[in-house]
């Protein structure tokens, strides 16, 4: 298959400067803000936005300067199970080193002005390429039917954790 | 900022080979199954991911012959808008014509077995590249507070809808 080329919308700054001190999920750290700085020729796209409460963040985890991300192991320990050093595959668990490190952040909206965006639930380092940004849609994101989320049931989510605290190395 | 390269880690088969004959949204069209074939190199990293119910697709919604996709106009008619013919910003709607042109689509996971996922939950046309894998889960994947989902509020959605059925040109 052909390899795709993306070119990132915009940037992401928050107060974070190390992967290890950054907190697991943008749902599980909601009381801090970060902001989207987009390019400002994508303003225009974002009329409407403001309409919606939360949006997807899809952005661009491996390096950002031009150089090709580290092969993934495609069996890894999440952050959540440095305790246990359980290992997963990598399609059952939302960490960073993917074969297409993509990360997904559902946060919420807090102000759109011109073609910066304030949100809340910050879970990536400053400076973060952006590359899609999409509303919350409950008809399109809520699952039907029975809900099981395997090793994450075994796990205690109380609130902002980081790598840190857990002891594994991002 | 630097473009990014990204590889397809496989490719999703579903009974559909037109865009305008495939449903708007994974999550409104549950009854029907699809498969993922991922690259069987990639079979590893789906270890764990049956004990999940359901998953997110990030799919490549753009050319696939290694063409750079068409400019995507930043405020389109949604599928779902075409008897009104309201615009609204690409970044408050979830159609395919994006400046990323990324697809996320919820799915249920029906079967695990080597490097094929059976899923249920349709919205791509055969041959859509998979270019990640995520377990859906619930702590990160469920907003905090309100929520308001904008224009799509004053869409009535009862099921599968194509954009052909809505006379829309996808």
């Amino acid at each position: 298959m052909q390899p795709i080329t993306l070119r990132p919308i915009g940037v992401i700054h928050t107060r974070y400067t190390s992967f290890d001190e950054v907190p697991v999920q943008a749902a599980l750290n909601g009381g801090e803000e970060g902001v989207i700085d987009l390019d400002s020729r994508y303003a225009e796209g974002l009329d409407g936005l403001a309409d919606f409460s939360h949006a997807w963040l899809l952005t661009w985890l491996g390096p950002t300067d031009g150089t090709a991300p580290a092969e993934a192991p495609l069996r890894q320990v999440p952050f959540l199970l440095a305790r246990t050093q359980q290992h997963v595959g990598i399609f059952a668990m939302r960490g960073p080193r993917r074969p297409n490190a993509i990360g997904l952040s559902l946060v919420r909206v807090v102000e759109v002005e011109a073609s910066r965006v304030r949100f809340a639930g910050v879970d990536v380092v400053d400076g973060t390429p952006l590359l899609d940004l999409k509303p919350y849609f409950q008809d399109a994101d809520v699952p039907a039917g029975e809900v099981r989320c395997g090793w994450y049931e075994t796990v205690d989510l109380g609130g902002p954790i980081t790598p840190r605290d857990l002891g594994a190395s991002p």
